[in-house]
């Protein structure tokens, strides 16, 4: 009998919002892989789940993915990643570790931050899994998103009646400006790198006061900033959010 | 003492996608306000809770919001929705309901599907609370989202790396095709009205092969159309999203 692989978002970072199911199949699985190479990404994982469920006797897979190589890993790009040989040894390592651990009858729990299908690595790995085991029994469990929990924390609605929402990493300045043209609001995520000139373009168009900055939604540091202009670089990091309401 | 309000997005459907904090919050809580109005709205997020949390000995406030009327909804129109004595005087009697509990000592949980920050009725209660009762306690739960477990659903990731998603209401045809052309991934809501002019806008974009809808993600009678030149009017309901993702 094999075992199953279940990709679970545990939410943004406090351990009560985890999803019931995410606690469910936590407990039901002998393996958990955390991603590695994201800034505090497995320790981070493991603390929070273990808030909620008991890690105890579980074994511990790490997987180095290329986080941070985020350039590199638009849909366009796969193409140029894939042929870097590294990368790929190191992504069918992992790969072929969970592989083997299922068929051996175990489930694998892929701990993924937030929502897997929001800037999870879990779909670099997915990939790679249903080339070597296509009938692989895979679950994938939706978490709350860090984008939902800090727009809670903030008190502000993303969207409501007929409006129309745009999410994009901050270093598409380009982009930003004809964004906040035609949207109701904007999410600009990783904005730690790219801040003064955030502030700048929304000061230019006169929307710097609608914009609320996030950081560590929910977790025991979180902050919540609600003059941009004021923010000191050293406060943000990669889970800083901004988000501008029109 | 006085008692605090939980504004709780109770998830897509599945009641094992509530969060643990949904579910201490909703047994801490005397009362239950639900929004009614949208197709199925009440009876459909007490059903979801009730497998999940006994509900007995509850009080239920069933809240008459004018959900239909997302035409009116949009930020700019917020003053004629207020204008209109009618609706004003409805949101206005609940608000009263649930301060005179709150006064009272009771907690009470207003229940939304999915994320209370995304299309969610609550931010029209939030500001009438906010009027009759500044310093009221409240506490906003994040929820998963229909979009999140829709993607987890059909196994697609929405946004990886740096790639840029974007959430509309698809009765916007003409953002559609702009939008399209921008963001690596594109979310339309409420497509059940609209669904021909969107098949066949993305047709003519040669991206209709990129399409797929959910339909009540998560619940007992879910549906993913991979074809979506294949659907039937009456597969769709008010659930039913369409993620493209180029």
């Amino acid at each position: 009998m094999s075992g199953s692989l279940y990709a679970i978002g545990i939410g943004p970072g406090d351990p009560e919002l985890l999803t019931l199911k995410a606690v469910k199949r936590i407990k039901e699985s002998a393996v958990l892989c955390v991603p590695k190479g994201r800034e505090e990404g497995t320790s981070l994982a493991l603390s929070i789940v273990e808030k909620a469920v008991s890690l105890k006797g579980k074994e511990i897979i790490e997987a180095h993915f290329p986080m941070k190589k985020t350039r590199a890993s638009s849909a366009n790009d796969v193409g140029a990643r894939h042929a870097l040989p590294l990368l790929d040894a190191k992504w069918n390592e992992t790969a072929e570790r969970i592989t083997k651990r299922i068929q051996e009858g175990q489930n694998v729990a892929f701990l993924t931050l937030g929502d897997p299908t929001i800037y999870s690595t879990f779909f670099y790995l997915y990939e790679k899994l249903l080339k070597q085991q296509p009938a692989m029994n895979i679950e994938i469990i939706p978490g709350v998103s860090s984008i939902n929990a800090s727009a809670s924390r903030a008190r502000i609605s993303l969207v409501l009646g007929d409006e129309k929402i745009a999410v994009l990493p901050a270093n598409y300045l380009g982009n930003l400006k004809a964004a906040l043209e035609t949207f109701d609001t904007i999410v600009l995520m990783k904005v730690n790198k790219v801040l003064n000139d955030i502030v700048r373009l929304l000061t230019e168009m006169g929307l710097v006061e609608r914009a609320v900055c996030i950081s560590r939604a929910g977790m025991d540091d979180e902050k919540i900033i609600h003059d941009i202009r004021e923010i000191k670089e050293e406060e943000l990091n990669y889970f800083s959010l901004i988000i501008v309401r029109k």
